[in-house]
């Protein structure tokens, strides 16, 4: 493991722990800053995904999609004094399972040509997220794994795709915030 | 990311993980030594905090307050079986919030003099905590973030300041252990 | 800290996320893999495990037993939708508790002797695990902490020895899965 690796890898942590806090934070408004103008964002439930079934509870195909969802969510703001907090852990660089995209697509430089390894990595994590209500009471609101594709852009590492695969597959309460 | 970052944010992440691990073992007496002699020590609720009040739940503005602390949990001491488990994750060095201290105070030293970097950062990083009583029942006890300024010392990186803000703001249970 | 022990230190890291990833996807043929042939494993509770108990609810003393484990688990298979979702955190190199192994024992080379630091280490780490069921309802399984030494191999780090130390000492539900 050399020097370009390990930093790779702790550049991977910081983008999942700086995903974390804006959306622990509230900061929505700044969640479609982490993916690529053409990302693909689905939240989906383990026996969906595993099923290979396409569409997910919720399903966005770009940046802008995901601007108008937090939009959305805003204009139906109803205070709910809850906090959701994520832990995140095990990222992991998965073999790539797809070929390198064309240059230039969708923003993201191709992979290896300057020594500082891929540009487009898949990425996977376990996730966990507790809510705690106003008055105290704290719930598991959701467990899950992020497969993720990341490409390194001009301005750092970016979800290029981001499928939120729930161990649940009863999610009607999720569907309100972004995971 | 050179080497000498990558090292400091591993020193970082090797902290928390003593941190956690001397409160999980009920080493109360060692866990003073993780703060500098002159540190600040809250624990307060995200509303609080976010309303800027200045008082926590706990506080204490000494290293000595703190071995206070543990001398009085010690003394009223009750037989619980319960165990605490910390989950670390997200931890993220912070854009600096305040001028760097003078030179030699609190047995800080003055920053990035001799090339290591800064001596003085703020760091941030979520928490859970989960409580398993002697039965087997196991409760989520507290979730929320540390919002912390380490120093690095003679004897290493010690804890300048330690906001615990919780995400709950019914925190009674919580005023018997440090978290 | 140079580059040699922060690979380490990142090869760890890598070992408990595949660890876990391992479990999580019920991928349960390739769980002895983690470990050395002559390997030790318990899960114990952590009143028996500081008592100094030997024995633990679960022992095995070799890959093989572990390999028997799997196919009896596999043989009782009764359809159960639950998905387990493991959070490790606070991965920790611990001070050496014995002397190294003669060289070749178990597979396990002798440490030290070609500069990539020590062939066998003593690791700690904090875990936590959530049972989600297929109706969604989601618990705390199980939470502790792994007191483990591991192995450079030919093929890579392998637990020489892993005790899953769990916070509970009720752990009947839990003889059905690895942890």
């Amino acid at each position: 493991m050399d020097l370009a690796e390990i930093a790779q890898r702790l550049e991977l942590e910081t983008l999942y722990t700086d995903y974390a806090a804006c959306l622990d934070s509230d900061a929505l408004e700044s969640w479609p800053e982490f993916f690529t103008e053409d990302c693909r964002y689905r939240v989906i439930s383990a026996e969906n995904y595993e099923a290979g079934l396409p569409l997910g509870l919720i399903y966005a195909t770009s940046q802008n999609m995901l601007r108008d969802r937090v939009s959305a969510l805003r204009d139906a703001n109803i205070y709910e004094p809850q906090r959701y907090r994520h832990l995140i852990s095990g990222i992991r660089i998965e073999p790539p399972s797809l070929p390198p995209p064309p240059a230039g697509e969708g923003g993201v430089r191709a992979g290896g040509r300057d020594g500082r390894g891929p540009d487009v990595l898949e990425v996977t994590a376990n996730f966990l997220v507790v809510r705690t209500m106003q008055d105290g009471a704290m719930c598991l609101f959701a467990a899950g794994r992020y497969v993720d594709r990341v490409a390194r852009t001009a301005t750092g590492w970016k979800f290029a795709k981001k499928d939120v695969v729930l161990d649940s597959r009863q999610i009607d309460t999720l569907l309100a915030i972004p995971l």
